[in-house]
């Protein structure tokens, strides 16, 4: 198993983490697979979108952040149970297929680090099959 | 891997793929294992979800457009921010077990490709191990 | 393939079932590889969140009630058409790595059937490979 490392500069963040991974893909020689990023935070959790345009990323935040407001009478005493539903909603896992030794991702599709309680050092685990 | 070929005829829509999957694991043998779909776009995503009632499908799709309006006054310039946070929320990949040969989906389960920005010609990925 | 029974007791409910999937592991004896939760239902998900504090758990369902409420004027007519749509955002499957015989969740992870539409009897399929 491989473990990236990810520093969040912000509160709310889509990190980029598609070339590290690529890396990984390359590294582990596997021809035909699979590829899961798993994200072992439960304020935190990994989207595939748009990389092309950091709109799109913003875009997907604010959204998130309507959704999940950071004051709504929540219970949890630690004032982040937004963090924790927008980790939620995204996911902690996602399955992408490895195809002739290369990751099939998409034209525009990047793998996002989705910070929701930032700044922090985290972790994204990479198992390669 | 496989590539499903798929088009949608709306902006929003949800195509049932389940019978195309079904046929892809009974042709590859695999009678114990897993089977990965996978969506390489940024505006799509998959939802296994009841197939039996279309009406299940519309309240999905309804509820989505409610969470991810399509003018909220977004960055992006290409007018469909919308159908990326869709797609995030959905989620891009969705592992199914395979038990005897067969897709161990529920008795009301169909795989659903989820269109947010068509119509287009589209794909998901299959992949068996 | 490993079933797991799961009783919920309420309408909404996120069942920390992380110790029974801990279990499945070790028996296993598989010492690295991967863990796939799947759910064969479409009125329920699966979530990887916080464990400690039973506040985290009840938040994240009242969000969800907040996202998908029980009557909004609904096409479906059983009624349940918000339990439909929290599983469609939640999601119906996790994989989760396994390193050195051990599931390789982070230190607040659990792992929880998410019931929308209980009480019921359901089942939680693990794959382990």
């Amino acid at each position: 198993m491989i473990t990236l490392k990810v520093k969040s500069s912000k509160r709310n963040e889509m990190i980029d983490i598609t070339s590290s991974i690529r890396g990984e893909v390359e590294r582990s020689g596997v021809a035909e697979g699979i590829c899961i990023v798993y994200i072992p935070h439960t304020t935190a959790g990994v989207i595939v979108n748009e990389g092309a345009d950091p709109d799109v990323r913003l875009d997907i935040l604010d959204s998130l952040t309507r959704l999940a407001p950071p004051s709504e009478g929540y219970r949890h005493g630690e004032g982040n149970s937004d963090s924790h539903i927008k980790a939620a909603l995204v996911g902690s896992s996602v399955t992408i297929p490895i195809e002739q030794g290369r990751l099939a991702l998409g034209t525009w599709q990047s793998v996002f680090f989705c910070e929701f309680d930032g700044p922090r050092s985290r972790r994204a685990l990479i198992r390669i099959l």
